[in-house]
């Protein structure tokens, strides 16, 4: 068939496809980052493109007008080539898919943003945080063999084997034929003297590696935290226990949905598992790639990795077939994934290298939350203690060093930017903090990176409706009531609250919070709350028995909690009883990498811990719909009347 | 460069090589199997071929007279390619690698050749013939699975596990990500009616493989006895536990050398290692190809391999570099070999199944000594037995459940017709029986095949200096008395005995026993004798002490006890004292595919046999001295005077 040319601006990148073809793909075979959060659907209208010259065939969507359509926009999705295009992506069409800055990682790990100083770090609390004994993963061990003498000749291997065993606690029980085809080679030309990588599988001890000479201080790990958004990445040195470094960057997987559900839908289109699958490990890839030359490592001495994610995110990373996560019953292929070697998921580091991906507890529940519980000990406290880990969706974990129970509460992506009217990911130009002045109603607002405002993100939704309701914007069912001001509009879908007009402080369009918004954020604040609430009674207990709240994800590192609190996501308990842990699933699989005993905890953690399946919960929907007010129905439990 | 044309008949294979290299080089290329038992170093004189066309370079050998290379008779290794050639390889330049008849192979494993039916066979002796229990090394389970539901809704792959420990005593460890990439699309539209494919690594427990249905009648196995000279290899049904079919063949190895130095040092060429690799891989496909082919199985229902061979051979089979093992102080890379893939070594069956190599205790006793002495269950028995296991060389084991000492004679390949100026294998021709009239000197022989004599096997030699000793032909060094008789002729280099003229029964040429070749025997059983002696002083024992006798190897097989008794190979015990156990390396390896208990044995023989270097254990070289006579120095050993 004839190809036909497509070029982007302000790419400057063409590329040739078939005609027929819709613009998003011919966007995706250009390397051109376009926003795709319904994964092509034609359903959240978000890769808007200017056709600037040719013909092109336009599926009819209710996402665009006729307006539009004379203006030369259309949904690149739903738009086919039928002539040489030229084709312009505009900034919001876009997908950010620059590296995060150092400064943004660094907010995002340590969970601070803002004026949140008086809550608690997890290093502040302590106590709470286990400490693991045990060796890495991997060691390497430094040997100086004594040479074969024909009254000791016995073979190359088990020489080996016999000077770990004389130096360890251990023996390998396995071996690759990879590692010991040269190695009698290798013995002799390094005069017995060698270094040995070893791995731990689960208690089961495996040679990896032998190299010549002591290479025993070049040992580095890496552990990932897969995000439906995110990736974090850290490179740890595995003989000091040191992290040398860390890095994050958007999930690539993003090009073809913005949530699981639409991803695994991705995924079972013709060649959709495998290109989800590369666009996570490139992810990884970069980020590795960044952690090794920054640091002057060759990636050949890295010899674990330790992956933390969401169900589907694993299933993705090792090309396992999601598609039973989103049908009821909700079974996912594989909760406990056996460890593997890191280059059969496409990893590029030490061929060798051993990968382990932390055990999930349920389809809805993964390896992060596993990651989390071991990284704030909730499996070793006498208190009981509560872990929300708010990302694209939400899950609750309750429980102490007797019971684990966990809930995923179906929250939406609104608290992550999506399906809702301006929302923005917690990325440069997000609108973060919001005041409002009681009087006369003006905004003040920050924006992440100080940038002019393009969206709103999700703590910027949750301080926005605060601060509305505080100064009596708002009513307790989140109608914006009819008072006479400019930022109150009346639109045919109900009335919207001006943020930012555009023009002003360099914004370009206008950032309204709408009704429909905020019935989003109370949707998906209530689906978490609830799920709080379920849990606990699930258990027989209730808050004034809790302990301490650790708030993990993204989103948490940048949450306002008094404002948390006034719209009825957290429950009014002390402000000392939170404590912000930021990418717990990251440090739990630090936790993981750098010690057998905390591998060993998180698979009894994912073996302990019941999941409850909300839906099918008792009294769920009740406290569901209980918690669909600001703050909620019974506004005692907020300490009002 | 350009090429030249080498054809080579009768076989009509063309072939085009460049200029200079050796007309074996481009019979290697063309597919021809020619004779090298020394590896191409122009020192065996085997590989004589007729250049009939065309232009030759020959570099200087004593093994060719300027008379044969006027009729155009050239070393193949040693001659290379000037000009387009044809070149004829006449039958005994050619090695017999057709695969052998099935009666052969009965022969071969059953052990009675001829006479010897008054010679116990490993069955008549069952009392010390082992059952082992415990399951093969892998099971097909085929297992019905509940669906899950909103409240078991656990993975796909913990449904698996849980069904398959309320069926069996154990729960699967592992799983390759292979295995359960698919598992959700594959239970789901089988129903979640499956049999799962399950293997034990040294009491690891991994899943292989799932498939839909129920294929648990369809599980196979096949057990190889890796031979320097024969393959053998055996279909067992793993869940009948039925051997469905036997197969032998030369290694295609012997291309490159006729004993395991040779093929070490052509190891050591450009491509040496990869070439011998492939060879033995080859054979074993073949034999693979055909008892599957017989059979009608798929085999992809082949799950298990287990493999016994001399240490190089399995050095070889896994492409492990063997350079060590010839080097003093003769040491292997690997004794105890992981478990790996099938597929790893190139075996073409189910590409997941397993690869169990036997474990060796030293360079010179490997996984075929472990399997024998499993199979006859030496490391079971009260009373003292021997296993004596005459091969390519030989090998010696003595003890009892309380010890297993062991040692490697280096009988050199004289009995497997090498080195001997009418030496052949037993195969089709071979002269293995021999009778002399004590008077007239009249001659009586049997040939393997009852076809033409082609020269001598290994128990031919030792029935024809048994008989010469017994006659009064040779005195007791091995010299040819100066009798006159037409059958003895004086040469430059001694007497020899003529045992067939050129013409005789479709004889095409003098079959002769040269004093050196006497010697070359005597040499060799010298060794066997001596080490079987040492062994015994070594745990202070004597022949009275011991039980039993087993001879095993596919020499074993064709032996007459009296006249190996005769020349000293054997001691002078009673007949019953011997049992020839045939392949006794296949048939532990059977035993071992059967049984996790065997396996888990075989593991412990091979730690527990002491190996006794001979050329540094005391006393060793005077037995060897002693023995340099027939049948010995010490006659009253052999109850003579």
């Amino acid at each position: 068939m004839a190809k036909l040319t497509v070029k982007f601006i302000p790419d400057n990148k063409t590329v040739e496809v078939e005609k027929d073809r819709t613009i998003a793909s011919a966007a995706l075979s250009a390397g051109v980052p376009l926003n795709a959060a319904c994964g092509g659907d034609g359903v959240c209208g978000r890769c808007r493109v200017l056709v600037r010259k040719g013909q092109v065939g336009a599926l009819a969507t209710g996402r665009m007008s006729l307006a539009d359509m004379r203006k030369g926009l259309y949904l690149a999705c739903q738009t086919t080539v039928q002539s040489d295009l030229e084709v312009e992506v505009p900034a919001e069409s876009r997908l950010d898919m620059d590296r995060l800055s150092a400064e943004e990682i660094d907010r995002r790990l340590k969970g601070f943003y803002g004026p949140s100083e008086d809550v608690q770090s997890l290093e502040a609390a302590a106590p709470v945080k286990p400490a693991f004994t045990g060796s890495a993963l991997t060691e390497k061990l430094y040997l100086e063999l004594p040479p074969p003498t024909l009254q000791d000749c016995i073979s190359d291997l088990e020489r080996l084997y016999r000077q770990i065993q004389a130096q360890k606690d251990y023996i390998p029980e396995h071996a690759g034929l990879a590692a010991i085809r040269l190695l009698g080679e290798l013995l002799r030309s390094a005069q017995w003297k060698v270094t040995a990588t070893v791995g731990k599988r689960y208690g089961i001890i495996e040679l990896l590696d032998v190299e010549p000479g002591d290479t025993a201080s070049r040992n580095f790990g890496l552990v990932f935290d897969i995000g439906t958004t995110t990736v974090s990445g850290q490179l740890v040195d595995l003989q000091s226990a040191r992290v040398l470094g860390t890095r994050a960057t958007y999930n690539k997987q993003a090009s073809f949905g913005s949530d699981v559900i639409t991803r695994i839908m991705y995924a079972q289109k013709e060649e959709g598992l495998e290109k989800l699958h590369q666009a996570v490990v490139e992810s990884m890839n970069a980020i590795t790639h960044d952690l090794a030359a920054e640091n002057s490592i060759d990636l050949n001495d890295v010899t674990c990795v330790v992956c933390a994610g969401n169900t589907t995110m694993i299933h993705l990373l090792l090309r396992i077939d999601p598609t039973y996560i989103r049908r009821e019953p909700y079974v996912a292929t594989a909760n406990f994934i056996p460890v593997a070697r890191a280059h059969e998921a496409g990893i590029l580091v030490n061929p060798r290298a051993l990968l382990f991906c932390l055990p999930g507890v349920a389809s809805y529940v993964g390896g992060d939350v596993t990651a989390g519980v071991l990284a704030c000990g909730l499996d070793t406290a006498d208190d009981v203690n509560i872990l929300i880990d708010i990302g694209t969706n939400g899950e609750v974990v309750v429980g102490n060093k007797e019971f684990l129970v966990c809930a995923a509460a179906s929250a939406g992506p609104a608290f992550e930017g999506s399906g809702v009217s301006c929302g923005m990911r917690s990325s440069i130009g997000a609108i973060q903090k919001v005041t409002i002045d009681p009087k006369a109603f003006a905004v003040r607002y920050e924006t992440i990176g100080s940038a002019p405002a393009r969206g709103i993100c999700g703590s910027g939704y949750i301080d926005c409706i605060a601060a509305m309701l505080t100064c009596g914007l708002l009513d307790k069912d989140g109608k914006i009531k009819a008072i006479d001001n400019p930022r109150i509009r009346a639109t045919g879908a109900g009335r919207e609250f001006v943020l930012a007009a555009a023009g002003e402080n360099g914004c370009q369009a206008d950032i309204v919070i709408t009704e429909a918004d905020i019935d989003n954020i109370k949707r998906a604040k209530a689906a978490i709350y609830a799920a709080v609430v379920s849990l606990l009674k699930h258990i027989s207990l209730d808050f004034p028995a809790i302990k301490r709240i650790f708030i993990a994800g993204g989103f948490g590192t940048s949450l306002d909690i008094a404002s948390a609190i006034t719209i009825g996501l957290l429950p009014a308990l002390k402000k000392e009883t939170f404590v912000f842990v930021g990418n717990s699933s990251l440090t739990g699989a630090r936790n993981t990498i750098l010690s057998e005993e905390a591998c060993a905890t998180a698979d009894e953690i994912a073996h302990k811990m019941t999941y409850c399946e909300l839906s099918v919960e008792p009294g769920y929907m009740e406290e569901y719909m209980a918690a669909l007010f600001f703050p909620h129905t019974d506004i005692a439990r907020f300490g009002k009347k």
